[in-house]
């Protein structure tokens, strides 16, 4: 395998095992047997489990950002647009039938501490996905289809947050309930 | 030190250990060490740290209820009780500097996959502390002093889960900022 594969073949199969066993579940050895590499070649590539930690948190937030081109679709009105994009983040988690969360909530908890180098990646990601939502939440706010006359900046992040505590609750039961109730009380109560 | 003592010791170190590391990244060997007790002992009481997990699970979750009484103390209007709750659970957070989050909450993220069996203590403490909020959103909801109609489980299982959301944000930001975002918007907007 020539040496820019090998690297990619850890990063997404790491991805993968991260998200569902969480960071300290998961050995190197584990990560290299799971891509079929040699375990030698992994420090080939990353000086630490740390480092790749934070390429995986890296990749998983791109994939992210593309989610949320959904919400900056202005041939939609804002609302059906923040249904859309919930209604699909909800099928993203029922295809591993809730039980992985979300990987950037499953390393807020488990690695803010461990490894303080994720906190900044953390806070990036959190505020790009926050701000993101603020823009839309802004929109309907103007064209009065969202009547609540909060910041559209401070909505964005409580919502962002109970997305995250919904995920949260939702793993821990191994079920849509919790995501269901979110866009009911969001979407039809918060954001109406 | 007496057996029962051996035992207490162990639990009440695993409770500081296991909810500021983490699971997966304390050893029984820390937790002994921590303890001052031989790591032979840990045997003698437990059949596995998995079998602690969910004894410290459980003596965290008896905590938290303990807490919750205050949202029973009907000598307080509705409002009020849930008023001075969440500032005490902000209180609570602010003690280890937002850094420790919530026990059951990073549980739920890292363990649920990994031991079954703590799936349903985490559904119990979950709905207990849901159950004691539907409760005084009721109360509230009766007297007029809560505008929205929605039934009052709703609203508390989602504010339950919005809280999660907001002490994961402040353990990944190390910030107050997040858990006074969510009593805003909880108790000024949601549930007035």
């Amino acid at each position: 395998m020539a040496k820019a594969n090998v690297k990619e073949q850890i990063v997404t199969t790491s991805l993968q095992l991260l998200h569902s066993k969480g960071f300290n579940a998961t050995s190197v050895q584990d990560i290299t047997d799971a891509a079929g590499v040699p375990k030698g070649s992994f420090y080939n590539h990353f000086t630490s489990k740390e480092a790749l930690g934070l390429e995986v948190l890296q990749r998983y937030t791109e994939g992210v950002g593309q989610m949320t081109a959904l919400l900056r679709d202005r041939s939609l009105p804002p609302l059906q647009r923040l249904q859309q994009y919930f209604a699909r983040m909800i099928e993203g988690n029922a295809a591993n039938e809730f039980q992985f969360g979300c990987l950037l909530g499953n390393f807020s908890t488990e690695l803010s501490n461990q490894i303080p180098a994720m906190r900044s990646a953390m806070r990036e990601a959190f505020d790009g996905s926050s701000a993101v939502l603020a823009a839309v939440i802004a929109e309907g706010q103007q064209d009065g289809s969202i009547k609540s006359d909060a910041p559209a900046t401070e909505l964005a992040s409580f919502v962002n947050d109970a997305w995250q505590g919904a995920v949260m609750r939702a793993k821990a039961e191994q079920s849509r309930e919790p995501l269901e109730r979110f866009a009911r009380v969001v979407l039809g109560r918060i954001l109406s």
